[in-house]
């Protein structure tokens, strides 16, 4: 199911095989019950996650420091397709909005996308692909440890969902 | 069929009830052997369209200044609900990519909304939204003209079509 062939100068990707299957790798990435037990990596946490999961619907996750300073995350839902594919932005608000510098545009801005396939054995292929607007924004981004960070919340979501 | 409300701090809004057929407004929307014959306001014209007709699909629509200068508008589709409603933004390219001041993003981003509901005598009551990021955004698309600008594209489709 991917009909969607990375850009290696924009995209980052992070795929792998993993022991969860479909639907609960899907109830993971969308009911706020379950993101708030995986989405950040210890020794940071979520502190809440709100979630209008239709195109153009709004998303809302508070990411929370040791010391507690929380740092809110909004997005866009693009493409909900149950169990299979999952695309969000973070250039965008409720209702499909443009984000601008003065109301909550980030630094980087991305489109992210979530594939799900079956993997023949009950599990889940998953592949999160991260699409930049420039080739300066996949760097940026990688260096934040995109690698490490998707890499640690997604053995997160396995230990909680596997 | 108005599921959104506008905002009137952020969006501008051209509404008019018009004797053209929806499934015209449609057409004139979403082909582009028709767009290049209404879409920009003369003694501008529209050089070329190209249109890649599905959520996450782009759109590539050149003004041509009456001087023979040529202007690409990139965009990207997010709601295609063939004749009633037609969403893109500006914000992003192909595939809900994002764009930067590096690869063409614009001054001013906008989302718009084309909304087209059956009058009632086979006509088509026609409201466009443009859903800006801050009300910035917004005041500096009304000084471009937005209002005369939208009326007149409209006015050449309305000539076209009906």
């Amino acid at each position: 199911m991917s009909e969607y062939t990375p850009n290696p100068e924009l995209d980052l990707v992070l795929e792998r095989t993993i022991a969860v299957a479909p639907e609960r790798v899907w109830a993971a990435w969308t009911d706020p019950k379950l993101m708030v037990q995986w989405f950040t990596p210890a020794p940071w946490k979520t502190a809440s996650a709100e979630v209008d999961l239709r195109p153009g619907g709004g998303s809302t996750v508070t990411m929370e420091s040791p010391e507690g300073e929380q740092y809110p995350n909004t997005g866009c839902y693009l493409v909900v397709d149950p169990n299979r594919l999952l695309v969000f932005t973070s250039v965008m608000g409720d209702d499909f909005r443009p984000k601008s510098p003065s109301n909550g545009a980030e630094d980087m801005p991305f489109t992210a996308r979530i594939e799900i396939t079956p993997s023949g054995d009950g599990g889940t292929h998953y592949r999160a692909v991260a699409m930049h607007a420039d080739s300066g924004g996949r760097e940026r981004h990688e260096q934040m440890g995109f690698h490490e960070g998707w890499g640690a919340a997604l053995d997160q979501l396995v230990a909680l969902m596997g």
